[in-house]
């Protein structure tokens, strides 16, 4: 096993060996991004770009059938000969210090396929509610040439507005009772979806959702420019992912814009700029220094801060 | 009608004002900081530290019941004689360009109430999924004088965690229906909850919810130090809010050391550092250089980053 201590790291050898779709120098390589081990920087300057790998954002509340529906759409990609990888991003992951069993029991079939790599992640309460790292990780995940790249975060909220400037195309996974109207709406979904996967779609209210769903898509709120299909799903059961398969490759080939590839990119500098940025600024040592100056009674919040 | 050109504004009339419960001014300098409007900083930084006002973080799922949880608490506040201000962030209004109807008419008893003071914030995509000024509008209630301050945010994500650095307590509320133990567990909210809500209790499976939820706080998974209450409350009939009232008081006596704090002080030091370090960054001069270097070839999304 090689010397993986910071200074003696082979970073050509990982850029070469995981370019060659070696599976364990492409884990090893995200360990370190994980863990912020210094001089990985380097391995992604030196990777290839840009590159064109779809990535595929899924989302919604909990309960919706995310990894079941992740599960399911894995299968329609390796029955295609497809490779895959599966990001799952785990914001409780933070309380427990780990991934959770859930997505693992769901996806347990997957584990050890040749075509397949999962990886779940910690969000680790960074700012954005993604794992820190999920930008670099995503391009490692490029650079080891799959055909595809999901990635599951679970909530509803700005995070997934997040996504959005990291996937290509983002599904929203909902259940017919998960609101009405105007709930749905407060949750921010309608900016980021391009697809709405309706799961368990078998239940009694689905049509009505159904209905709902559309009319909230109607051209007084719609996005001008941006199609936002709606797929019935009931992703136990693997029922309607031919079409809903079918919705995803149409959603990429409308994606796939100079324009919008641009605005992507844009995004992801932002957060890796912001990321830089604040790396000095450790929040233990500011801790100490705010709890010098309240003891003293001398704190003032917004003066700490433009004096910082 | 005072002029509020940035230039003349004057600043000490604006804090001495606020500080009078002058609702007029304070509505216009959350409005001023809510648009960026140079000089705020000042007025910032002029208003007395600490401050011991209460802040009340409410979130949770769509659909929960939040904002009719939400009148109802302001009900008890004002009913015991108190001012009470409250900030909706709808994350969803950057896309309807305005804060949602909903809220509006669930609170509307409220609006021209002397003792309620409502505000509702776009959150307008920012990074932290929180309205970008959102600690400095707090900052403006705490300075003029309400007895409480409660932050309704919607979602079920990390958002939620960042707002456990603006508030001294926070409700998660829940409906029975929202999943089980695994799903509820991704959902994030166990880290940030200090008082879990399970609202519309009158729902068959309330009770079997409260006791797998009361598993999940069990030691093995407790944070150490940190106790969460669970409470049933049938919001929209005014149950189970003497109780709630109870254990928002209890958790407020709780947090209020020093340690805890410090740390939320830390946590706002680093949010306001970060959102000033990226003031200079424009995304739309960004994405510019970006198409350019993309459309040359030459775009490298991590050089163009160390390069920044």
């Amino acid at each position: 096993m090689a010397d993986l201590s910071p200074t003696s790291i082979n970073w050509q050898l990982y850029l070469h060996s995981i370019q060659e779709k070696n599976i364990r120098f492409l884990s090893r390589a995200i360990s370190l991004v994980e863990n912020g081990v210094s001089g990985y920087e380097l391995l992604l300057e030196a990777l290839p770009h840009p590159n064109d790998t779809p990535v595929i954002g899924i989302t919604g509340p909990p309960g919706a059938g995310k990894s079941t529906l992740t599960d399911a759409l894995i299968g329609e990609w390796v029955g295609r000969g497809k490779r895959v990888a599966v990001l799952c991003i785990d914001p409780s992951s933070a309380f427990h210090g780990g991934a959770l069993l859930g997505d693992r029991i769901r996806m347990s079939e997957w584990y050890t396929h040749p075509d397949v790599f999962i990886r779940s992640l910690a969000a680790r309460g960074s700012l954005g509610g993604l794992h820190p790292g999920i930008l670099e990780i995503t391009d490692l995940l490029r650079a080891a040439q799959f055909d595809c790249i999901l990635i599951e975060t679970v909530g509803v909220g700005q995070n997934e507005i997040e996504i959005a400037g990291l996937a290509d195309t983002t599904l929203v996974v909902l259940v017919p009772e998960a609101g009405d109207e105007i709930q749905t709406m407060k949750a921010g979904l309608m900016e980021i979806a391009d697809i709405f996967v309706v799961n368990k779609s078998d239940r009694p209210d689905a049509d009505l959702f159904v209905r709902n769903l559309r009319l909230m898509l109607s051209p007084a709120f719609h996005r001008p420019g941006r199609e936002t299909a709606i797929v019935k799903t009931i992703a136990s059961q693997k029922q309607g992912l031919e079409e809903l398969m079918q919705k995803i490759e149409e959603s990429l080939r409308q994606q796939q814009t100079a324009e919008r590839r641009n605005r992507l990119l844009t995004e992801r500098a932002f957060y890796l700029i912001s990321k830089r940025r604040m790396k000095d600024v450790d929040k233990g040592e500011m801790n100490q220094k705010i709890a010098r100056q309240t003891a003293a009674g001398t704190f003032n919040l917004y003066k700490f801060v433009s004096d910082y």
